[in-house]
């Protein structure tokens, strides 16, 4: 294998990806693990560097939802072997920090060069590391990272939500400290927010909205067992409080993040928190994974641009609100959600729209930054037939 | 006693305030109980009114931070008798709602004729219920809301502190998840910042600093063993990055509130916010139990006149902090401060700065506002020979 | 009302209830509540002292499974309304102990005059109180006691399980620390084990074992979605086992008591606790919510007349083990339980097979004594036309 | 260093140790390192095999309290360098099972060849590996398994501890649910017993007991802050209640084991636990970190001879106790209690009592199986000029 190319997604510029042959991934270091990719997504947030609003070296390789079949293993390696079958996790951990001894992989101490907590795959900010959307993947501290799962290719829809999705979906409701016969409000019906909506359902809440102005995600939101809102309709707020007897929810989980916009497209980046802080009950939790940034150039407000978001925290303050964010620590969940798939209580790749081969990846990510009706999840097969 | 008169401290409008005669509190339900006030504290809260920076009726009898010895109780009390020394949380709750059965009951859903969750002594939006600067306060739902204290007069001027100050600087360090070994920063040297440091002490902080620029607060956050950070000096938040090897904080307590300012007097209502983001670490949590408003007409800046404060909310986000804000539910905590008290593992009357008759009360109002050098902490003792 | 006589389950002696007239409870205290019952159902811990196993008064009223429609209340009742629809907890408590503060209804330190913790209606050692096999109910400190549910008569059947089975079964999983994901085995398929496997449902288990050796039972356990061991086929443990690949159960219940007893009916009072210890994995949880005795002269070892069980303690502490025992302070779920069943999510009346007038109740007894195939949970119906 | 031999104390067979030159532990595997002793400590379990009661292979190395310099390490270790000052905790884990993800490091899944969870250095069942009362030690997975410290020799007697005895200690109060405020009862003053009560107090408990029966131990319980309870004055549980107002304890902690023995001498294997579930109040937790063992030939009753211990168990499930058993997971806490010896929050050296050199260590293993006056905790240092 060695001194080859393998095909791999490359991002060129803003709104420019392209399948082109980069240099081998292969084992650098004694723990380091090779992985030829079965299936890698695209994700919402690959967008952000794909629209230019946050800033991406050229050249880098793209995709940070990955799974497949182990190829190669350096000789640190003593617990993952070749031939199985694994999910890569989107954060890329040491296992042996502090943050990563605590179980937040999600803000390693050591991955990433630049000494900011958290590293990835083939996305901005996250260190050098290439991403999954291509043949062959290099997983460093394989033995910490991988997850294994059963030999074959059952289930391999839903298996590939493990990296990200699903986990961070269900994060939302870890933060918003959903419990059984709790109720919930889901504000965004992308993957993450219908995934929040499916571990609300394994988490035992009592009933659960999804907010969305998508009408294919909201029917999407149904079949998973939510009541769909739709904000193009009216007032979200008023729509759960009226549900609720005016009391609200116990929970709220924010699923859409800066880029918050309403039905005309408007953006507003406060949006979403501040119809979160509404409908909340007094002494409820919020759980925020949607993406909000340190800086934002292109955001629609001053505040916004220098990352200040300014929602009602007064209102917060006197409900005795809490407020759970951040990235999710992959590994804290992924073991437990592929047991729930495994045993048939959880069946994620409802959402999965459309699968491609990878030469089909540029089209695919144009007509996904559109939103095109339909266009939920897209999974591309680097290595099918 | 019935058809008398008791002396109280009666607000009659910003700046001013009264000792007069007003009718006697007395049993109005069967499970009221009355209790004659030994000690009720000065808080800084009552300070907004005082302001006038929130509005409240004239009329109304101030004080929240109250104890005494029950004097009468109504036929349906079973549990408390007459003649007990009790303290009387802030929080005023009916003990039988969904809040009060989970345990806030700094958001009691009945006890507030407004309908809002939360009621409360003698204090704005918090209900028609007199405070305790005064001879007699009634207390409804007595036998869940009063604390038993040991008969006689020890510990008084710690007992006192159990109303309020001390355990919501207790919940502070709750809401920031303060455990063994971990290291905590608290903006604000006021009684409740101090008692946050004792608190965290309490509960195995290996190391707690305490950011003011007041001299006297600072010394007394010394003698409570945390590290004094002098914010006139320079940015408390490098200074505290110095010291952790520019590692931060894992916890953070916010004990300042929207009236937050600088060295100079200017007030920054997001300024403590953003120190906070700024020095806890990633994953790590942040405890606000300095008061923001949902409106505050008077504030620095347009977004916190109306309740929006524009902090680094991008950063937090990036770090994956928690943030847990609110009053206090302080019966969550009072038993247990309490025997820290008498069993002598905890000594909060060391803020204790002055003690006076009622009739002092409009001039130790007038000194506290004015932060005069040395006024930390005024009790009022109404019964005193 | 005053001065008549309603009619009741007594107890007259080991094997013979009766049905008799009976002074009518009333309002004793200012806090009280009469209750009109609806629904009182049998539970097996009733034949504890059916069977004399444990004593109990003659001319006692039996019954602590309640519910129905509020009566008369006290004055100084003011949250519960004349023609509420109630639930009653079993655990009869005061509201104001600290053990009630702290959420542990279940060991009130105030109900019970006997001054052991721990109250409830008709069962011995639990207090002077009737039980609710019978048209009126009176129950203290009403307005914390009484769960509210919505006017009418739906949900009746599922209703009547909040007051003791479905929180006590779920109490079994929250002592053994179910959460998503995780796998159960749950020892016994009576109401309480059938409630426990769904209440493991409710939490989001990856899969769930019921253990028993009556047919009937375990046709239930796999309509409720678990999976059946018939204890009759061979050893459950070495099932388990199988099923699990070696690796065992996270978590265990035990949802059979002192009177364990193999197919053969020779009674081991140590063998479901042994069992459990063998299946659950190292690091993982036993919630003990079957009954064991302080002492059971009529126990089939000497060390179990005096309460001692001789269970595998030296594996248990290898692995690790945790134990969660005793009984389940209702009021800790009982209004999350109630909206999972308002909302649809949980359908606990699947384990009701008989309902009867209050006449029938010797018979009933009789039958459900001998477990009679399919008695399974039998609802006494006071007041019915 | 290749083919060198190094000094160590190896197990000839019962009440034989000698101090012998064996083979020099080498980088075996590429995540390995190797550790220069500076100080090891002899455990009170350490006399399990030294007395035979439970079966060790003569030959092996005994040690599992370690610490020291790192003299080497494997190509696949990137966190350690060769000269950190390290401390070894005395579970082995891989750090990439589930139960290590978990946090579960004492019972990791990877690390004993025999396929039980849980492995460690020189110890009896677990595992192939040699112990470190040696020159050098082999430490497998070091970058997951090693707690660094500051370099130097400072506070070299506090972080000995870190190894075992005071996490586990500090387990026991974890187990046991040790929150503010609190009372704990400790039953055995030896050197977990001692350091769970110093933990007790790092939690905030309000007062802590501490039950033996030797007078030196005892008043290192006093100097620690508890209040001694000497077993030889009377019944504990009596002493206990009396001090408490009757009401018993919260928490439990049981640091002795199955070799309990009253004033005499005389082995009760479930003297201890009954005495806890006696003394800890209803709904009160139990911490057992004193060793049960599944089968234990030399045991004073038939029961116990097979594990089983005859405590009363049916009292504990009245009272509602829990129970959490096993061997501490080191790696949870150690970073913590060693911020808190670094900050000067805890002390724990306050227990030891002897520094010998490798040579002394055959006569201190006799010294200290006699339970000798004043031979509480015995360090060796191999490596000492």
């Amino acid at each position: 294998m060695k001194g080859m190319f393998v095909k791999a997604v490359v991002f060129k510029g803003p709104f420019e990806v392209a399948v082109e042959q980069v240099d081998d991934p292969r084992i650098e270091q004694p723990t380091d693990a090779v992985i030829r990719i079965t299936t890698a997504n695209i994700c919402g947030s690959d967008l952000h560097p794909y629209e230019g609003r946050v800033d991406f070296d050229a050249g880098m390789v793209l995709g940070h939802e990955n799974m497949g079949i182990v190829e190669e293993i350096g000789p640190g390696v003593d617990r993952i072997h070749v031939g199985d079958r694994v999910s890569v996790p989107f954060n890329l951990a040491c296992g042996s920090c502090r943050n990563c001894n605590d179980g937040w992989t999600s803000a390693c101490l050591r991955a990433n060069p630049s000494g900011q907590p958290g590293a990835g795959f083939g996305y901005p900010m996250m260190g050098p590391y290439w991403g999954g959307q291509a043949e062959l993947l290099r997983v460093p501290w394989a033995d910490f990272n991988l997850l294994e799962l059963p030999a074959g290719n059952q289930w391999e829809n839903d298996f590939t939500l493990l990296s990200d999705a699903f986990p961070t979906g269900y994060h939302g409701t870890e933060l918003a400290k959903v419990t059984p016969g709790k109720t919930v409000a889901i504000f965004g019906a992308g993957p993450v927010g219908l995934l929040a909506a499916m571990s609300a359902n394994v988490r035992g809440a009592s009933q659960t909205f999804v907010v969305d102005h998508q009408l294919d995600r909201l029917a999407l939101a149904e079949r998973i067992g939510a009541t769909a809102i739709n904000a193009a309709d009216g007032d979200p707020v008023e729509m759960i409080m009226d549900a609720t007897d005016g009391f609200g929810v116990d929970c709220g989980v924010e699923a859409v993040g800066y880029q918050a916009h309403d039905a005309t497209g408007q953006e507003h980046p406060a949006l979403v928190l501040d119809n979160l802080v509404a409908v909340v009950r007094a002494t409820g939790s919020i759980g925020v994974v949607g993406v909000y940034e340190p800086e934002d150039p292109g955001a629609s407000t001053d505040s916004a641009k220098e990352g200040r978001y300014a929602f009602d925290f007064g209102t917060a303050f006197t409900k005795g609100l809490s407020l759970g964010t951040g990235q999710c620590p992959v590994k804290k969940y992924n073991r437990y959600l592929r047991d729930l798939i495994i045993r048939e209580q959880a069946k994620p790749s409802i959402i999965v729209s459309h699968e491609v081969g990878l030469e089909q990846a540029p089209e695919a990510y144009a007509r996904f930054d559109k939103r095109e009706n339909g266009y939920t999840k897209v999974l591309l097969h680097p290595n099918a037939a």
